[in-house]
Order: structure tokens, then C-alpha cells, then sequence
């Protein structure tokens, strides 16, 4: 019988609901291109309620336990001392969101003598050293597309808001004003901008689909080439290189995995190659981005704003910089853990257990890391490689 | 010579940048269906600087004067001492933006003996009686299509930000938070629910094409049917009234103008048809919800959220309800008045004058009403009447 360790982010401080601002979600057929939805056989909760949060527990106590595997659910995950350190010892399966890693470094994993599956119960596996968990023959998968359109809705959000400057605009009126030229003086149409994606997988291409009507101009770059008639769908632009694609664009967005090649691809000299003026929304990972060149260049405006919902560590130090730069619209990592997603990747997250447990391959497009090497979407989208570096820095949050 | 009053919001209280956030604005062709931009003969402006704000005097000093009329800025429009109430008594010609109404009342009009043509620096003519207008046989003109795609974005932007519960998410990250839970216990996805649209003009039809590809189920109602080939392509779903819409919408968005028919349209009973948790989005005129229905639909979460920036009267009283209402993510009256906006709308206020004063016609679709009834865009739109009742309450914001 298994010991499954699952880190969860805390409940709602402010208490749950009495009741949910809405009843139930709509009902999707599929993912876009037709990959079907998370298939468990069964699911012990209920759909457009928290279940990423630590007394939701993703819905999966009744299953576990109901086939006599121990669950451990804690948000304590920093730092040697947190109830996840204790528990990872002999752990066989570790669950973990993005929103709120448990990053898996080389020393916990080689702490973790039994540790054999670790699950992202969302997209992006960053937090757990891949390079360790393939050395140490782990699987490692995730529940792709379980929140790729929530991700996209969040980037089309972020960057009219900021090109708008919606948020600043909002503050007047709850002080009392009624400043519209304090508001405009920063407010432009998207309508005619260039906007640009570094990565157009699943979520870059839902975010070019979705801004293609607002009369833009798309640009890409990636390391797959789209095929030809979805270029000319969406009459985007392919560029090699972050690097070569920015000078033309006045909103780039970034929606790539993090990996050796992707951490710190935003620094000062790729900044320095934008538009002065561009706006830059990160919803992939905070690493991607370098912290302080970001928050310089909205000091001296090079960069018209920033948004996102990535950061690193997180949780971000209280004096994290992009918590109180100028012109920003940070989000905590929210974007893929709406309540819509929520519903999804908890189901994902039983599928990939039902088939671990019952002997059955786990869907190939879910997999990042299987029989020692890259396999699956990890394969396609990741490099072997260590991303956590300088994760410890998260238990500072506590203090 | 004629003498021109013209009415526009106050300068930045922050005083103007030293420099705009980006530098210039992107080129457009022409509005979507071909009609042509603004054809002044020449222009005395930088597009991309603020113009239509007491300073920017829509950049019409130096026009105006060339040819020997004489021009009043003013942002002081209301109550019976102010500038603009003075200076109306011997104006031929008023131009006024609807972000800060000058409301031409019947009373004011009957002061105003030699008032002959009131240009709306936008669109939306309502804080004009109408008609007061047509008995009198005054020219209202307005710059149709101008701002009509900035007013989309906004739409598109405020109605992702209330069901992903952006701002209240932002506010967490800057108190020094990493709250997700008690952020996304009222976040959605969009994905999969119905959007309707009350009017499917320039703006509605810019909202419908926006939303397309978020793959949501789309739906209008209007007096004036869109054509069958419009209706499949968008594949949206018509409805006789908004009564009739709004019971099978998860989001509904108003684009009509405020006419008589309009005026108080969502009142207590259509808000009760609507679904339980809907998001209600109103960029079109505030006085088309009912002011206290709303906050009250907010408190008992009949509505998940409000949002929009027209208000009535303009400016709102300080302790306008819907200033401080929860789950709203209003702005000042800014959604037409961009950079982008303001560039297009005080050209095509030039280009009117130009007709006015060389005895040429001004285009139909820029009429409003002319030779004592409703004419052009007015006749298609609008009903004649007064929606400017009330309107005195915004001499309050000053105390």
C-alpha cells in the first residue's frame, strides 16, 4: 500500500463560501484538437468547488483510502523543518501543485528513498529536478491541458488590462475620483499593436486564437514551427529567436516552459532589444523572467508594464520587488487554478493514480519524465535539466 | 464668426508625463467594414498626447482662430454659476465628450438662443435632450465609430477580470500575500458559457467577433436583426428582448444606446430573470441599469459581478453606491477615451467643423438629428426624448 504526500496550498483565510458565486461550470466535450478530457473512473467531488486547497484535497481521501493507501495532505513546505520534509522520507508518491510548489531538489529526492512517482496536479514540472528524477528512474507526470485555456484567458486579460491601465483606473474611482485624464495619459488600444509569444504550444496558440479578432499583428517564436496552414490561419509571424522576435513587437507574452534554456531568456539585454514602451506578461515562470531587470525597466520605462502570475520562489518574499514596482498587474499563481481547473486537474490527477495503481500506462501526453529519460509532453517541451535552484528561498515567506 | 464652447474633463492632477508610455500610436487603415477614419483637412495635434482633457482642447485653438472664431475650454459644467452655463447664453456652436457630459437640457437649450450644432466628441448623444434638439432644429453630430473598438476591448477585458477575479487577486499580491485560495474561490473560466450581447452595433458586433474564439456560446438581442450570414459566422443566437436573453446567460454585456426605450432597462425584474451568479457588463450609459437594483443584486449575490464606466449622473457623487458595491471592477468613464480614441475623435471633430463652417455636408452616419427630426446614425439608433432627467445630481461632486 502506498504513502501519497500531497501539498496543497492553504484554505481561504477569509473562510469558504456559504455558497459559491455561481452554480456548477459549463460542460466542455473536449480540449481543443480533440484531447479528451481527464477520464478517471469515478470522482468524489464536486465540480466548481476549492479543491486545490489543503481541506479539499483534491477529492482523492475516499479513493485512497477506500484502497488502503495513507494520504498526507499538508501546505507546510518549506524549509527542513515543514511537514513535508518529515513526510517526503518514506513517501511513494508525491502530489504538488505549481501555484504552490514542494519543490523536489536533488537532496530531497535523494532523501526520499522510496519516492517513485511525482505528480504536477496542473502543467509545468519545473519544480522538481528533473535531471535528479530521471538519475533516480522516477516518473514524473503532469495533467496536460488540464488548464492551458485558463492560462490563455488569463494572458488576453493581463494584457488589455495593462495596455487599458484598467487597475490604476479602478482605484480612482474607489477613492472617490473621477480622474479620467490620470487614467488615460497611460491608455491605449490594443487595436493595430504588434503582439508577440514565445512559445506557441498549447496555451501560446490559445492566446494567439483568442487575440486574432482584436485586428494585431502575431508573431511567434518556438522551437517546433507551427504547420504551415495554422501560420496562415492565424497569419502569425515566425521568428528564430526571442531575441529576434521582440524588436517588432509592442506586447510580448510568454508561454513556454521553464527549463535550463528558457531561465533568465528575459534579462537585461533582451529587455534592452524591446520596444520602449512594449508591455511584457509572464503567466509560464517567474524564472524566465530576470527579477530586478524587469523592475528596473519599469522604472525607467522601457517597459510600459508587466503582468503575470509567476514568480520564484513562491511563495514570493513579502519584499519580492514585482510586488510594488510601477505599472504592474501581478496576480499570485492563480491563472491555472480557477475553479473551472480546478475540477479538471483533480480528475486528471485520479486518472494518472487509477493507472498507476492498476498497472495501466499513464497517458503518454502526461508524462515528463519515464524510464529514465524525458518522455511524453516532457519530451517535446522540456530540457533534463535542474530548475529549483535557489527554491529555498521560499521559506522566507513564513517569516 | 462663430463663438464655440467646449466642454472637457480636467486636466492629470498628477500633472502630465514627462514623457507618454509609448511612443505614438499604430497605424490603422480604416474601421472594420471600410468606413474611412476621420478625414479633417489637416490636423494641429500629436496623436498619442492627451486632447481630450481642458489643455489638449481637442487640439482645435489654432483652427479655430485662424479663421476668426473664438473657442472656450472649460471643464466646469455644472450648476447654474458654472463657466459652461455662462458662456452658453451666445454659443453657436457646443462640443462636449460624454466621459464629461455637458448635459444640454431643455432649459439650457432654451437659454442658448443662438445654439445651432452640438458636436459630441465621441459617441453617444444622450446628455443632449434630444428632443429639445429637434423642436428647436439643431444639428447634433457625433464621431461614429471612433471609439467603438477601444469601447470592445474594454468589455472583453472587464469581463474576463470579474470571472477570473482579477483585481481583488492583484490586491492580495501587493498587502504582501500569497492568498490563492481566497482568490480563486471566485474565479472562472470563461470557457463554455453563454455571453449576451444588448445591441449588436459597431460595438456589440466588435464584442461578439472578440469573444469568438474564447468558445463561449453567443447570443444578442436588438431591434435591428443582424444579417443571416453575420449570425452564422459568429454563430450566436438571436432573441426578441433582453428579457428573453438574459435567463440563458452566464455573462451579459449592454451595447445600445440610452434612448427612452433603454433608459431603466435593467431593473429589478429583468436582473431577477438573469441567472444566479451572471456578470453583468455595462459600457454602453448607466442610466440603462437601475442604480440600486445593481448594488443590491451584488449584495445577495443574484450577480457575481459588476462592471463597466458609465455612470449617471457623470461625474457620480462620492457616495455613489456603485463606487464601493462588492464584486465591481468599475472605471471612470474612460472605456472611448484612450490615446488611440482621443487621436481618431478629435479629428473627426475637426472634420465636422470643417463641414460646418465651409457649408458642405457632415457625413449621414455622423448625424444625430438635423432638420428637426432624428437623421443618420440618430435615426437608426436612437428614439427621440430626454434621457438627461437627474442630471443636475452631478453638480454634487464638486462639494
Amino acid at each position: 500500500m502506498a504513502k501519497v504526500v500531497c501539498v496543497l496550498y492553504d484554505d481561504p483565510v477569509e473562510g469558504f463560501p456559504n455558497a459559491y458565486a455561481r452554480d456548477g461550470l459549463p460542460k466542455l466535450e473536449s480540449f481543443p484538437g480533440g484531447q479528451t478530457l481527464p477520464t478517471p473512473k469515478a470522482i468524489d467531488f464536486q465540480p466548481g468547488t476549492l479543491l486545490g486547497s489543503v481541506s479539499g484535497e483534491l477529492g482523492l481521501r475516499t479513493f485512497l483510502e477506500g484502497q488502503g493507501h495513507s494520504l498526507v495532505v499538508t501546505s507546510d513546505k518549506d524549509g527542513p523543518d515543514s511537514v513535508f520534509e518529515r513526510e517526503l522520507v518514506d513517501a511513494d508518491i508525491v502530489i504538488s501543485q505549481p501555484f504552490w510548489p514542494a519543490y523536489l531538489t536533488a537532496e530531497r529526492i535523494a532523501k526520499a528513498s522510496k519516492l517513485k512517482l511525482a505528480i504536477t496536479a496542473g502543467i509545468g514540472s519545473d519544480h522538481v529536478d528533473l535531471q535528479a528524477a530521471i538519475d533516480r528512474g522516477m516518473t514524473v507526470a503532469e495533467v496536460t491541458y488540464c488548464n492551458s485555456i485558463s492560462v490563455s484567458e488569463h494572458v488576453v486579460m493581463m494584457i488589455l488590462s495593462l495596455a487599458r491601465n484598467y487597475i490604476p483606473s479602478y482605484q480612482w474611482v474607489v477613492k472617490g475620483g473621477w480622474n479620467i485624464a490620470d487614467c488615460v495619459a497611460r491608455s491605449y488600444d490594443i487595436e493595430g499593436m504588434a503582439i508577440g509569444t514565445v512559445g506557441a504550444g498549447r496555451i501560446g496558440s490559445a492566446v494567439l486564437r483568442r487575440l486574432k479578432p482584436f485586428d494585431v499583428k502575431l508573431h511567434y517564436t518556438d522551437r517546433h514551427r507551427l504547420p504551415e496552414a495554422v501560420e496562415q490561419e492565424l497569419a502569425v509571424t515566425f521568428h528564430k529567436t526571442a531575441a529576434d522576435m521582440v524588436p517588432v513587437c509592442d506586447v510580448v507574452t510568454i508561454n513556454a516552459p521553464l527549463h535550463p534554456e528558457t531561465e533568465n531568456l528575459f534579462d537585461n539585454a533582451v529587455i534592452a532589444k524591446m520596444k520602449r514602451g512594449a508591455y511584457l506578461v509572464n503567466t509560464a515562470r517567474g524564472k524566465i523572467c530576470n527579477r530586478d531587470a524587469v523592475a528596473r525597466a519599469l522604472e525607467s520605462g522601457q517597459l510600459a508594464g508587466y503582468a503575470g502570475d509567476v514568480w520564484f520562489p513562491q511563495p514570493p518574499p513579502k519584499d519580492h520587488p514585482w510586488r510594488s514596482m510601477p505599472h504592474h498587474g501581478m496576480t499570485p499563481h492563480i491563472s491555472g487554478s480557477s475553479l473551472s481547473a480546478q475540477a479538471r486537474y483533480a480528475a486528471g490527477t485520479r486518472e494518472i493514480l487509477e493507472c498507476w495503481f492498476e498497472g495501466r500506462p499513464i497517458r503518454e501526453e502526461y508524462l515528463i519524465v519515464a524510464g529514465g529519460k524525458l518522455a511524453g509532453a516532457g519530451a517535446h517541451s522540456y530540457s533534463a535539466g535542474d530548475a529549483t535552484r535557489g527554491s529555498e528561498e521560499a521559506a522566507r515567506f513564513k517569516t
